[in-house]
């Protein structure tokens, strides 16, 4: 497991995939935005996303899932917001996965034991079809002693 | 409901509220954010979040379905992205409602039939602590015809 120290700019982490299907499209959609192009496949079609479409939240938390999975920092994946761009919607279909890339490493001027890493998020379908981009900052800790 | 010719700037909507609990907080994060301060009220203890804390993935979710239920727009509630801060962490109890501000409106200079909505959304709890901010723009449709 890492801390700030064994972070680098420009390092880069894959991450596994996640199956988005029509059924957990849904199953998002009905608790969380449910609207009609993300609950009913024919409702869909007469809508500006003409098809069913998952949730843009449901691709960020997915996105945050595979976040979890794949970053290997010892005190965990922890940001203050996110800038997020969704650029195309995703489908039932999609086989997603994330592509991570450090761009920035800050130590806290006031607060010794830790740091910042930016990071760009792209997560992507097996297709290589951008869904969605996040840039955001993670709190990193300094390894302690 | 509501057309982009419908709107003003400075208007305002104030959601109905959802209830954060233990349960729904660890099942959330079970499937999306699967980290200790998420997922075990004791081990959360000895965490940054010094407790058990929802994931913002969560605290999101649940702010877009508090907009769907609550912004009157006839074509739905469709964004591209969001500028999201979490300003601090909820907690199992709190009681979450948003309230929407109209910010600008922009009608599409190359498309006709519709234009744009800034929104800023504030999530917050029962004692009007703000758990996390979205801005954002919306894609609104003229009314037809």
């Amino acid at each position: 497991m890492k801390y700030l120290e064994d972070l680098y700019v420009g390092e880069r982490f894959l991450s596994d995939t996640y199956q988005l299907t029509e059924e957990n499209i849904i199953a998002f959609a009905e608790h969380f935005d449910p609207q009609p192009f993300h609950l009913d496949h024919e409702q869909a079609k007469e809508t500006f996303f003409e098809g069913l479409a998952a949730s843009g939240w449901h691709t960020g938390a997915v996105t945050m899932r595979l976040m979890a999975q794949t970053l290997p920092l010892a005190t965990g994946v922890i940001g203050g917001g996110v800038d997020l761009r969704w650029l195309s919607p995703a489908r039932p279909g999609d086989l997603l996965h994330i592509e991570i890339e450090i761009r920035a490493l800050t130590e806290s001027r006031s607060k010794p034991d830790r740091g910042t890493a930016s990071i760009f998020v792209e997560t992507k379908n097996q297709h290589g079809e951008v869904r969605q981009t996040i840039e955001t900052r993670l709190l990193v800790f300094k390894r302690p002693g």
